[in-house]
């Protein structure tokens, strides 16, 4: 397996972390806190959160307000520098929203949404490890700069 | 000058040069395109701009659009591993608004915001430059996770 390979798994064991709910594969993911240098990540709208327990608290949080979600992740860019590897994608969200009384419990209300992430991975003896995540909403659509 | 001086510089520079609208500034501290390792900036809101040519078009715009801008950098963060450094930071901003035939001339609108930055250099023959920037809005008070 490649460096790209392993890196574009772990990559997308995060978003199958939060799919599933899976907090135990999301703490396998992160990097422990080595110094300064703590994990940081910031969801979409939020401020930074560092260090590696507030993260997975905050990963917890989310999760439980999470009644369902998917993910198709699209504009994938791996790329690896010695022992760090920098991942930029767009991710593409499929998300239940809360229920009502009115609800047709066979068709829930689902909402699409999307947002572009910057994944920072750190190599270490037990594989490749996220070291800073940083999610953004896409708000609108851009001028043309291409 | 440590790496980590030497990172803090440059990421000083950025937020310099779309101060003062500096593109040949912007230009310098921004990595040519190396194959698929093209810079790639996301603007707040944005999505990805990838490509040395683009997002340098990019910022061409926004400062063109920008009447004033200020930057007060707090919570910053640097971080070298090899030849690749990650800063986070939070971008404190000073805006001014766009005036009316109102606004008293002495008196320019002002408005504050807050956004998060995750910026990634390489180390160069020529110095550190910029691979990543990814600004977002802070949008809300965010739980205690701490």
């Amino acid at each position: 397996m490649t460096d790209v390979d392993a890196v574009t798994a772990a990559n997308t064991a995060l978003y199958d972390a939060f799919e599933t709910g899976d907090i135990d594969l999301m703490g396998a993911l992160w990097l422990d806190d080595a110094g300064a240098a703590a994990p940081t990540c910031v969801h979409p709208g939020w401020a930074p959160v560092r260090g590696r327990g507030a993260v997975l608290r905050s990963w917890s949080m989310i999760m439980a307000n999470t009644t369902y979600i998917q993910f198709v992740l699209t504009d994938v860019n791996v790329h690896v520098q010695g022992d760090v590897a920098v991942v930029t994608c767009a991710e593409n969200m499929l998300t239940g929203m809360p229920e009502t009384a009115d609800d047709d419990p066979l068709l829930p209300g689902l909402a699409g949404g999307r947002a572009v992430a910057t994944n920072v991975f750190r190599r270490t003896p037990g594989g490749w490890r996220l070291w800073v995540h940083h999610a953004s909403p896409v708000l609108a659509p851009q001028p043309e700069t291409g």
